[in-house]
């Protein structure tokens, strides 16, 4: 078996970092680091909800992704001169507002609506999971400042939600792509999960040839032992952001 | 257990039917009908491929989707008249076209492209599913053509693929989600198989709460048996079209 | 004198069929066939009318009209995709809405506006004036259902209308040109005409040379008697989908 | 009957000049005025053809059309910061284009383009009509350029064309409806002429009921009248800006 | 030290002239020709102000700014075609916007909105400049009106503002540059000023290298000399349509 | 005299820091803070010029600007979901252009072209100036590292430039306006300075009043001063990138 470009064990994540306060006038914000990837997470607050949703005392949660030009290997079009978001962008960031939403009690949010940014400011692959890593913290610390301003009475979050993606390779199944494994992995998966175990979202994608079901399961198994640490690395920042052990989440 | 709105057993499929032919320009052409659901799936050939992969000698196969702004039960805004695609429509485009390629040999086709236009025509759950089942009968008779005008040697066709959705709803998990079911499931998936069972693509989402590793097996077996009579439904498209059995796919 | 294409003679309508029912979801609709022209149109009913009109009790009727992209011999770029609606799509809506307004008492539809969805699914020329023939329909059938959901007390319908191009070719003037004809014809003209002979709008065009006011007076006498059948069909059509001759229009 | 609201006669036509020169870049300009209507016609030419053209050995002629935003009673909207043309703005464009090109000799004028930019500085009904007056003096000078310099033999134009707008109000069939008159007539129609009284574009729409062939008729008659002083005034403006009659266009 | 092109002294301006009327809907209209350089200026009054000030009893001013296609030596794209307004474009309408802004009185104004519309008839260097001044005129037009029509109880109305552009050329420091020093000048600034010799803007820009403080202050000094007779024509043509010298603006 | 909101001097530059290598893939990158400002700049390197300059062996050099949504205080709409860029927006990244092009020898440079992204992370008035300063350093690095790896003999680099805003306040005339002044200040100005003194830009702007020469001349003494540290500053950071001393800057 071929070994990993970067020399990592199969099921060895690349070091994970998350700072918060980054985004100074955000109502949350964490900077999270996933080996050479780096997103800025920001979470803002807004007593109004869209038009669907109006008058139904429930919130909404919603992200926006974005890559600085220079986040990658070669400069991209910025997507505010070309006049349009790309496909991949929508489809991310989507992705995220559906990951985040899952763990969040918008009724007991009441009629305000959080949208948390994520933007890349230096990307090696992993960008969608580690936005949904990232996004998690700076939507708990938003929602934890709703909660000390006594706007709300409790936090309205069921659960972490991280995400890592996985892959088959020509070092077989791998966990935590990185940029040099993404472009040339035969199929990819992006596993999004709560700290219980429990599936959010599945995606998974034959690049070349279709895979089995056997192998499948093994690239499950590498993403619930390797979001372990992501969620880890949630609750330390947290921690670090509220100078206490976060309330309990039910 | 509650019965599924439409009486359905949970492993049961909606009617299918597959005409050819229906686009009388197309090269090759599929009306695809999953119960309610209808869309009208055309395939192009041109001899050019998109500027990055011009002079590699390898083709391209592409797909776009649309929905005519009365196929569902209220009328929708038409994109064209918005001046963009939602996000929703990029999704599905960019998940067609990439299970249609995962089983054509690009470099077997040559500098040629292939679009696949899948146009709802009328809605009723399952519609990305029911284009990427339609749409390779569309792309399998265009193919064809290229055959018996001596453009291609032999069809650069790996497999079948086609593709249906399963969720979980108050009847369980159930196969070939219809509109009702849709908007009101627990958790959905799409799976895209072939006809050997390889995964070629899997969405699932939990849309109010987390679900399990158990219960997406449970959701996969569900779509294993239920893509049986869609390959044959396919096969049988294939074979009125032509005139007989289709040349083996290997 | 050449003979026409298609082997017609100059005064030939070709074969038309006027299918109802077929956008499930829509208040009306009708597939209409004009030889190899197929155009699916829908009629969808909202109780608000666009800005200009509101407060004068007064409603409106619109159109929308798409060509899907291979309806035509060659692909046509997605209009959704392009971000804009091409001057010919424009033009070709705002006329048949204009033509469907004059047959309808605004005064006694009330605030509520009517848009009327053509997309053609197959074209050989003519496809403004099918939609136009076939609007009508769907129209008529969306209206009939306000009446008998007494929304509405009689149908505010003044007449029928259908539409027929003729043109100047090599085989003289003639009726109902098709795609061949359409693409080298010297001259061309849309007429759409009431049932009674009314005139409610008039297109000419000289392609290549001016024409003269005897050449237009020939066109305009094939198109009073091009439209008998079509009338036919719409009555035929309304019928069939009502389960009795249609109340009188004044 | 109801006198017209200007008191004129219904075959009276307004005030028509025609200057020339003013936009002093253009290789052929005509400042038209008929009556309150006031356009800027200019004329370009570039020694290139649109890709649809390119190696056949073909000129083209188009057309521009823009109204300044305060050319009317009430502020429109500026379309570039709208970020599109209406279908009203593309329709007529496309309707000055074909007018012009219907007498151009476009493979006399070789693989070079003209266009027509048509700006409304001052709107009172009929701007399209005059658009076209005005701008078949812009495209003679500036083709007279080319002869002049010697890029062409001899002129590449048919014919004079101009247009004039007629129709059915109060005060019965009229000539050369202004604004008060357009926005309550019964029915309009444009009518696009050459002076030897060939039909070039007809465009008859009822705005309110259905008119009889009599009564267009009645509006063609007043039409060919009514551009004779056009024709006129053109020859006049194209004689004064290059200072002899022009030589005979076929 | 090389001459002027056009063989003007350093110091000297090009003739001014400012028509008042041209626009005949507008509130207030201002032709001005500085030299080449032609603006069509137009004052539209709306009773209702942008959403940002809304409630808050204070009026607001505001300009847009556009070029007809063929106002410069070669034709430029219609900005209405492309879709968007160029940087340049708005760069320049968001500085006659400002400039006008700050000699009105807004809280006088109270909650109406005046758009001043500059466009470009035909372009010789200076537009914006030109802009600014014939803007002031249309806007104290229909800030006139206003009073006469006893909407205002006086005009809100601070100062007259005017522009002009200097700039370092190979003829050393020159007032009111045309198009061919414009494009070739080393450095070239715009000043915004009031009658009594007020900055408004400053816009400097070194084009090759960089200009001394010194340098700046000739090129201001110009300006101040240089605008003396903008502000002698605005004030002749508010004369000349008011029938009377203007009341006192304090 | 009132003290200014920060309790800074009046002629006091906030805190400032220039770290370069952040954006890790870019040839070169400076992360500049001026006190609550924070902005990433990213020099890029393309070996094409865009097309006017194509074939005259001369490079290019430009800017593009962006803002985090939430780099402010309340969350701005991301430009790429709104489908265009603001006029702020291009107003500044076609200044951050000019601004860097004037101190660099396009001739030297040759057919190359340096794109320098600017985005603000943190916003806390001042950005363009910052990104100005800062955008520097990115270009430094990045012609730096053309010259290493010999594609060039030399720095195409002829000096340095930064850019400081000052302003009229309460407190009198002051140097590097935070937010709380930028948005309050009767008038401010932004000065692009060398660092031997030279002027390359200067827009100044009166928000609510006319200024004096002598007022202008106060702030213009101030951004002489203020712009000092700055140029340390850049130096400071290039000389940590490198290793070494920079080579001189003629």
């Amino acid at each position: 078996m071929t070994p990993r470009p970067s020399g990592r064990a199969p099921d060895a994540m690349r070091p994970v970092s998350i700072e918060t306060g980054f985004a100074r006038h955000a109502e949350g914000s964490a900077l999270i680091r996933v080996g050479g990837t780096e997103i800025l997470c920001a979470a803002t607050v807004e007593s109004r909800v869209p038009p669907f949703l109006r008058g139904q005392g429930k919130g909404w949660v919603t992200a926006e992704y974005g890559m600085l030009p220079r986040a990658t290997h070669t400069r991209g079009g910025r997507e505010a001169a070309k006049g349009r978001q790309s496909g991949r962008t929508q489809e991310i960031q989507r992705l995220i507002g559906r990951s985040l939403r899952a763990v969040v009690d918008l009724a007991a949010l009441g009629e305000m609506s959080i949208t948390v940014d994520c933007d890349v400011l230096n990307a090696d692959g992993g960008t969608r999971c580690a936005a949904i890593t990232g996004g998690w913290v700076a939507l708990r610390l938003a929602l934890d400042k709703l909660v000390r301003n006594r706007v709300l009475a409790r936090l309205p979050l069921r659960a972490q939600v991280a995400a890592v993606s996985c892959g088959l390779t020509q070092a077989g199944p791998v966990l935590d792509l990185d940029y040099d494994e993404d472009s040339t992995a035969a199929a990819d998966a992006n596993f999004v999960l709560t700290e219980t175990g429990g599936i959010v979202e599945i995606q998974g994608t034959a690049e070349h040839a279709p895979f089995s079901q056997a192998q499948f399961e093994a690239l499950l198994a590498l993403a619930q032992a390797g979001t372990v640490p992501l969620f880890a690395a949630q609750r330390a920042a947290v921690d670090a952001a509220l100078g206490a052990p976060p309330p309990e989440t039910p």
